[in-house]
């Protein structure tokens, strides 16, 4: 019995490639695949099935990646990449409430990568450390964004105030919008502005 | 391959029963294991270590839960009962500060039980609907309580602020405790301490 998240590596797979394609196009393809399977929320697609998907061999699954470590620490290295060309900035000086509205937009678009991925991610993290780091890396990086963007809000007598920093964070990234989404099922629209008005609380 | 959460029964298992028990207790204890092993941080125990942890055969668990869905249905309202236990009430004439301060309280006594297992539950519920609904049971009656103990602030014109008790019970609930805990290694003191800053700006 397996509880969790155990890729079932099957190593009995003899079909021959199906095709000649470029190794790192193939690698990619099976990587995105399996994004793809998570983000429809099947959490625990076959080698078939993902093989169907990137459109290659199953076989070829396993040349690229001989563990299933191997395959989740590549998937969460491409979305980590994802994630992070979506981190806005803005110039601080901006009035506090265009600030607030890229960093809800930043949210939104964050979180339609994430919805599924991360809950897979923090279960894997706990026990594969490259992706426990790789996440902790975006999440750090998303973190400092909003450190910049909300400098003058979050600065008191020249000190960050890194709790409230951890509050903003918290309140404009994953955790928050996932509980309105999946647990009130609230819209993408309702979410931002619910988000929208907790970030001025906390800020103003 | 599966990625995710695939309980794989082996039902060739044939050990003999190793003592006589209460039904009813086996059923129990084999329930109380997995919640102690997801709890531990182990999201894919083997049966083989489910039944050491719960002192019962191998066999028993196939006996009681035919199916790994029905032991992780159990499972789920085994956890459901038990954070319903630690839903606190207030009088609802106390001070803000107070209640805040008993609302804090629950959020840490309920994230104790909930950390890890919570975890496994967000994604099994994408595939189990009956896990799915028990969780969100047990979520909705800790909104509930919400609503009413902080009736007079979330009372506008003698409505209900909906969406601001969505932002009160995202930010008393597991997420954000979950991102302060999990990214930026909070103490469970130094959770409380921000978690009640949080609601303290969204209701005052």
């Amino acid at each position: 019995m397996a509880i969790a998240v155990r890729l079932q590596y099957n190593r009995s797979v003899s079909n021959p490639s199906r095709r000649r394609r470029d190794p790192e196009q193939t690698r990619t393809a099976i990587i995105a695949a399996l994004l793809d399977a998570v983000h429809d929320g099947d959490f625990a697609p076959t080698t078939k099935a993902l093989a169907q998907r990137a459109g290659v061999s199953e076989r070829s699954i396993f040349v690229h990646f001989p563990t299933r470590d191997d395959l989740l620490i590549a998937a969460t290295d491409l979305q980590s990449e994802r994630v992070e060309a979506l981190i806005v900035t803005a110039d601080t000086s901006a009035p506090l409430g265009e600030r607030v509205d890229a960093v809800v937009r930043q949210s939104a678009a964050i979180f339609a990568l994430q919805r599924n991925p991360r809950v897979l991610g923090l279960l894997e993290s706990s026990s594969v450390p490259a992706v426990d780091e790789r996440m902790r890396l975006t999440d750090q990086r998303i973190r400092d964004g909003l450190g910049h963007m909300f400098t003058p809000e979050l600065t008191r007598d020249g000190e960050l105030d890194e709790e409230l920093l951890d509050l903003v964070d918290a309140t404009a990234s994953w955790p928050l919008r996932h509980h309105l989404v999946e647990r009130r099922s609230a819209s993408e629209d309702d979410s931002s502005k619910a988000l929208r008005r907790a970030l001025l609380l906390l800020l103003s």
